[in-house]
């Protein structure tokens, strides 16, 4: 028989794929299950971008251009200088996602062995990529102690060979919501400088910035110019996240000239997506005040309703919508599971994703559980008493 | 300035792509530049599709299932067992395009370094994937004298290594548009059986087949279960180029559950075309009828004429919708320059694909072309009658 790679055994599983049956087994019974564990949000997809699809007269589904419909490009790059972000359409690239802007970078910068820095807990499929890429990842331990700031810049400096590549941030956070602030992304800059390596980073959650404070972008830092790369996506901006249209965006002329062989090679992003997208780009300003206050509501909530239950710590974030809170439990990956099966309260429950599955050190994250608030106020305080009586009762309790 | 990486200095560049500047200047001229070099139908995408897309009723545009929307796996499934192929919904998965099928392949059977014999010329893509997964391509030559048939299974044999991971062809062909006949495919299935490697068929034209013949899928041979993965599209078959919907397909739950893993690290694949591709399902069989005649018509026009010119041979192909002829030039690659660059008739002149970029071997296909007829009946007899006056004029004729 013949067998499957390496690389095939080594990808992960998704991080709550083994809690699903019990999620299932649980509704099976006829508990009524919360999904804290999700990053799919219940905001409704701007109507212009909808009509636009109806609207829109497909004789031939053709392919388009493999770095994007032109009008798409040039609706993008006014989107970014209004973002105060200055590029032009040859700076950027629609991509399949962000999913994909991150992998034409992989591949566009790294070669099998290569490594990339990235600051734990990080996006689980960060992991998946870089196997499909051959690259190593080296995490920098970052602390649910000072809400996961960025880690010290000598921690990074001590990690750096002569492999590694780049460092790979997300900004702001998932799975920490954590802002990363102005002087602290220009700690990184000196960095990527001194050793000539490219910084990388995860924006698609710029958008989703709270209490008045600013969302720094890379793209926007001076002598950045041939190391920065961002990623980008409108999946949650637009509530879009079945469009599967990203951006890669850089000034490197190299780079992004090496990264459109890439996109060559798959031909196009897909046709109806960008139509939605360039029509999305014309949302009102209003749309995204209403979903920041619903998002700045719903984190109140669920950060403060965690806080103030016995034991439990979670920092508040500034950004996106996740938190990580440390749980007074033995193990939260057997404390998510007990949730699903051996728990309710007056008939619900509640999943959440164990933070194991966002740390690449095995010793890390064993207590701590990441939290999306994507779901209605209601259900996050009924969610938030279910967790504090859960855990009078749960047998491993342990502060 | 930190550097790109070897792959991405290695992937290829599309094959027409250092023509396009000279097809945009001689339209610039004034020119009339007919593309022969192209693989985007003209054919009208099904109405079943377009019609479904624009009644959606989208709210929010939500991720699907990683391997797809149950209704449209279920669906394919149905598909498939009308074309006699049998397998359940479990034995599929959508994909965004036949690329992402076959990257997903490769990265699920084969590490850095592992070796996939392909018969040569093939798609150039190929080339693009393999690279971005540290695949090495082992190229085994077919021969325009017998229009490219199955290579001997001694010239596979002895380039068997023990990297060796699999087989790949596509049939029909691109760029060759040959068919392979049951006995072939069954000499192959032994082979890999032997060796215990993996057998990959690019399938996307299966329902372009000509002249009565049956096209032969390599899900339907017996004692392969283990070995097949069936790549997938319905780019060509519904004129969807756009949708970016592929399908992987393989009863081989150990490969199939391993690229479910590359699935979900991409979360989804894009939910508009779900919508188009499950609608176009129910495509009436006419549309089927009408456009492979049509094709049949154009094919017939196409290499008839090209072999109706001194010094030309063009075997003429019983499936997809490209040929490969032999033209009586020193270089394929300087012909078709010349053609944008410096040659008209009557203000009119042809794109053509030099054949170079199919092959792996620097040495093949020098003075091969490939041609598509994705154009109309009236195109394509004027693109024969500019070849053939341009042939008398070329100064590299060299028969």
């Amino acid at each position: 028989m013949p067998r499957i790679s390496t690389k095939g055994m080594r990808m992960p599983e998704s991080p709550i794929r083994k809690l699903v049956p019990f999620a299932e087994a649980a509704e099976q019974e006829g508990k009524t299950v919360h999904y804290l564990n999700i990053g799919q949000p219940d905001i409704h997809t701007p109507k212009e971008a909808t009509e636009a699809v109806k609207k829109a007269d497909v004789d031939i589904l053709a392919y388009s251009h493999s770095a994007g419909n032109e009008s798409l490009r040039t609706g993008l790059a006014h989107y970014y200088r209004n973002h105060h972000i200055n590029v032009t359409t040859g700076d950027l690239m629609v991509t399949t996602g962000g999913s994909e802007a991150l992998n034409f970078t992989f591949g566009s910068i790294m070669d099998e062995g290569d490594e990339v820095i990235i600051p734990e807990p990080f996006y689980a499929n960060y992991n998946g990529f870089a196997i499909q890429s051959g690259v190593k990842v080296v995490p920098v331990e970052a602390t649910i102690h000072n809400g996961f700031a960025l880690p010290p810049i000598e921690d990074f400096e001590q990690l750096i060979t002569e492999n590694t590549k780049a460092i790979l941030i997300c900004n702001p956070g998932n799975p920490t919501g954590y802002l990363y602030s102005k002087e602290e992304l220009e700690a990184l800059a000196k960095l990527v400088v001194k050793y000539d390596l490219f910084l990388i980073a995860d924006e698609v959650y710029r958008e989703f910035v709270y209490d008045g404070v600013e969302h720094n972008s890379i793209m926007t830092m001076p002598g950045l110019e041939q190391n920065a790369i961002m990623i980008d996506s409108v999946s949650k901006r637009y509530s879009m996240c079945g469009a599967r249209i990203g951006m890669l965006v850089s000034r490197n002329q190299n780079f992004m000239r090496t990264a459109l062989k890439f996109a060559q090679a798959r031909l196009s992003p897909p046709s109806y997506a960008q139509i939605a997208v360039e029509a999305a780009l014309e949302t009102p300003e209003t749309y995204f005040t209403e979903v920041n206050d619903e998002y700045v509501s719903r984190r109140d909530i669920l950060v403060d309703g965690l806080n103030s239950i016995e034991g439990v710590f979670c920092p508040k974030p500034q950004g996106a919508f996740y938190c990580v809170a440390q749980l007074p439990v033995d193990d939260a990956d057997r404390f998510a599971q007990w949730l699903l099966q051996s728990y309710d309260y007056e008939g619900e429950t509640v999943m959440i994703a164990p933070a194991s599955g966002f740390y690449a050190q095995p010793r890390l994250g064993k207590r701590q559980a990441r939290f999306a608030y994507v779901l209605e106020k209601e259900t996050l305080e009924k969610s938030v008493e279910i967790i504090r009586r859960a855990l009078t009762e749960y047998p491993g309790r342990y502060i």
